[in-house]
């Protein structure tokens, strides 16, 4: 860890998460949250209901990163263990506060109850440390310190941790973390594989650069992140801005959209910006790419029309294939797929329409005509295009792949 | 650590999780699983893509568990250290598998490219450790022994994952986990609301008791997951039947179906099974419901034809809806909703059809017709029955609901 820029870690404490019972959402908001305030996040930990397992991430995570912020076990039960794991790691014991013990009682009266015995554990604080106020439950929550690393502890109730984040975490981590900015944006690319974008743009990944590029790929998206670390958000602003424009440089129209944006919003962008509309004949991908398209708020501005075809009898019944070309080609055919394509626009008088056929699998497939193969036609005033796939793995990938891949070709005729 | 019972503990490798852009569901996926495997996760960590931190991790791990289980950082980038922080961890280097390097380029020249040179690191394993088997993707996982704990490295891609958890990981856990045995069942249930349901069980979901009843509800769809525990397979078998029909003899026919059953399965069976088709004419939900049912492998025996007809001109010239039926009652009706089903069913000749209209959101709503409000028609040799409904919260969620509630409703219309 360097001088300049502190870093956190957080431990979730409990056993729902580890028994598969529940997903940890309050670590990925930690996430987010503490970085935005200037201080990434380097590791994340989960533990049990147990003491020495408690002490012990606590011990690795102040090995790791500056500062620590622990969620749960702060319930009056007996397997809520976070307070006397701070008091361990601490080397000291608890003791209760008179005051924190007065606003528990309170909390009760309040709902016309005394407060239950074993509330009382919930007023008690390592001694040295200090509460952290809790006005959204009985928990308090702690802050301590020690060699140099700073401790919170708070509930693990999403709610109660959210507000006690905001009022009592992030100020402090503010005002520490002063002097430095992160800024983030996310570059989503199609049309290329993941090893083949690293090639692409060099060493703009090595792991010790300022702005740092990370990448990940789902299903056929490579997501670029960049993350831009400056002692000024106008500074982090233009290192990030920079950066995007180099990574652009390279990667060139493989970009497709940044941050929330996604394929099917960027045509319908598109499309909504140039008053045209859009129709679509799907076969293998069986309502897909209609479905991704209506997904975005808005699409009845530019989507026409759709067509689930199936059968060979629904593709002449309602496109107007000519069935002597299923005859000669095969359904799933280039010629098939164009004929959907341009039977889908002109029976919706779209200004352009995609025509999908293809073999979702599992079944369905042989030696001439694999799983996956998939023709994918574009029809419109620039005339029509078809062009061939072979896409891998199972029925869900083939199909979004397929979908994925006919919106990015329509993105990029949209781009001419 | 007892003698008797092994434990495991996992780490997520990759900044995704750490950032706050994406939510570790593969930490509680596994931690389900592991369980069932007579494992339970004991804790889980969460490191970035820096070599000395994911060692680190890894020899906390191994001190609090039996059983390590990596995901993450397993791809072709300079940012997948997984492989190397293994050989750092195990004291050895790594080393080129060639029967690994060809799998991998067969992989990329069956989809027609040249394996890119950088992907050759995914051939290399450490010395003295095993491969495990990646039939879903270029990496292969790892499996590696040392001081009597065991360490698998598996990749990030849920999908992968999971799928070599099943055929490599968990077979080998369960021969470990002998002695005591984990069966679990989960019923889906549409049709009542989560408390609605809580009422009916009574006292069946108490915390102590053995089944254990969890219930867990998601956009409409309420499942129920018996856990039961005994000393053998059998046993925990036989009590899990007993509890299985002790709750369906409350619920009835709420119940659609068990463990992985989809609606759109579940009906999709009923409908080969009867022999019959079906046509789908959506407005609001944009072919979702098509997209759905032709989820399902071999949806091609039972769906006939489907529309998306966002436009009144679709509804007209595709399902002979007649227009001054919209002019009277407004395209968000009964009458529409009905008379598109009616349409689909005579245009495609199919033996059932659903017809959907209403509001998705966000815009588009006023006092009348709120955002959220969905007629769904179906039809079949029954004759037609329209049902009314307002779904709340967002586009998606109403999409979902209307969709679901139509695949409910067909259901229910084919038990008959």
């Amino acid at each position: 860890m360097s001088d300049q820029f502190k870093s956190a870690s957080i431990i979730s404490i409990g056993n729902e998460v580890l028994s598969g019972r529940t997903v940890d959402t309050n670590a990925s908001y930690l996430g987010r949250q503490l970085r935005l305030a200037g201080v990434p996040v380097v590791s994340a930990h989960t533990v049990g209901d147990r003491r020495e397992m408690i002490v012990r991430a606590i011990e690795l995570a102040t090995s790791e990163a500056d500062i620590v912020v622990t969620t749960g076990g702060l319930g009056p039960t007996d397997d809520d263990l976070t307070r006397q794991a701070f008091a361990d790691y601490l080397g000291t014991e608890l003791e209760v506060r008179e005051a924190l013990l007065e606003k528990i009682r309170a909390v009760f009266s309040r709902g016309g109850w005394p407060m239950p015995e074993r509330n009382s554990i919930q007023a008690c604080i390592p001694r040295g440390a200090d509460a952290v106020e809790n006005d959204w439950g009985t928990a308090p929550g702690i802050v301590a310190e020690k060699d140099g690393k700073l401790l919170f502890a708070l509930p693990g109730v999403p709610r109660e941790m959210k507000k006690m984040l905001e009022a009592s975490v992030l100020p402090r981590l503010r005002a520490l973390g002063q002097g430095q900015t992160v800024a983030v944006r996310r570059l989503h690319c199609y049309g290329a594989g993941e090893s083949a974008i690293a090639e692409m743009l060099g060493d703009a990944m090595d792991r010790d650069r300022n702005p740092l590029v990370n990448c990940t790929a789902h299903l056929g998206i490579i997501t670029l992140e960049i993350v831009a670390s400056a002692g000024g958000a106008d500074e982090a602003e233009a290192m990030l801005v920079e950066q995007e424009s180099a990574l652009r440089a390279v990667l060139g129209e493989l970009v497709y959209g940044v941050d929330d944006q996604t394929l099917a919003g960027v045509v319908g962008e598109a499309l909504a910006r140039r008053g045209q509309t859009l129709a679509v004949a799907e076969s293998c991908t069986g309502g897909l790419v209609a479905k991704l398209i209506t997904d975005v708020p808005g699409a009845s501005r530019y989507f026409a029309r759709g067509w689930t075809t199936y059968s060979n009898e629904a593709k002449v019944a309602e496109l107007g294939v000519a069935s002597d070309l299923i005859e000669t080609h095969g359904a799933v055919s280039a010629e098939v797929a164009a004929a959907m394509a341009q039977g889908a626009r002109r029976e919706a008088g779209a200004d352009h329409a995609i025509g999908i056929t293809g073999i979702a699998g599992p079944d369905g497939g042989n030696e001439q005509k694999p799983v996956g193969l998939t023709y994918i036609s574009l029809d419109g005033l620039e005339g029509t295009s078809t062009s061939r796939h072979v896409f891998s793995r199972d029925r869900r990938s083939v199909r979004l792949r397929a979908a994925q891949t006919a919106l990015n070709g329509l993105r990029q005729r949209l781009r001419g």
